[in-house]
């Protein structure tokens, strides 16, 4: 993968920002999105993500197991920039090292009284910009 | 559908913001998302869009046809709003009324040098808002 989009895409998740999103899907191909904002990209190939609701995204994860993560900012509503991160699912843990970890992050944001249901352990298959739009 | 939840998703995906999303998804569940905001909502149950980029969103939607809009408003990166619109492709068109509608549209943006190469037509099947988070 591109170093830069890596890097990008490390910067851009990690921050937590309010319009990250991830979409993913039933085996039925009825596709969903959902607004999921507290997690980590921990090294060049993992992410780690707090689940407590989002309870569509996480049943779709557990029949199929893939999904893409956009984060867009476009705060002029002029001009866009950002990342879309595809993954699969790799584990979901209700205990550990990674659970404390989301867990403690989860805690500083104003999500902070909903209890951490699950850290959902993502492997990265792919970085794209947001547009691959060519004239 | 809710009333409130038509209109607003009319007055939202009309405004076409530059970050309206679309997400899709292949036969082997690989998801995709896109920015796609050239839109109009016709009537209740039906939006046109433009098509002159978005190969893997097009491909995806012949494969499997369903996708869902995400109109996310988050400028001041404290509160969201917004709304997810479910669809169906129901129509791929390469001329005719909603082809120019779509066309004229289009002619007004910052992509009008983009040759339009498809009309899609979809079906609304369902309205949501972003967040059903309880505490």
């Amino acid at each position: 993968m591109d170093k830069l989009l890596v890097e990008k895409a490390r910067t851009l998740l990690n921050a937590n920002y309010i319009s990250t999103t991830l979409s993913t899907v039933d085996k039925n191909y009825d596709v969903n999105i959902a607004v999921i904002t507290i997690l980590e990209m921990v090294d060049d190939d993992t992410i780690i993500c707090a689940r407590f609701g989002a309870d569509k995204t996480y049943a779709n994860l557990k029949e199929t197991g893939k999904g893409v993560f956009l984060v867009l900012l476009s705060s002029d509503n002029q001009t866009k920039d950002g990342v879309r991160v595809y993954v699969q699912l790799e584990d979901d843990q209700q205990e550990g090292e990674y659970f404390d970890r989301i867990k403690a992050r989860l805690d500083q944001t104003a999500y902070a009284a909903f209890p951490l249901k699950n850290c959902l352990v993502f492997k990265i298959t792919d970085i794209l910009p947001v547009s691959m739009l060519k004239k």
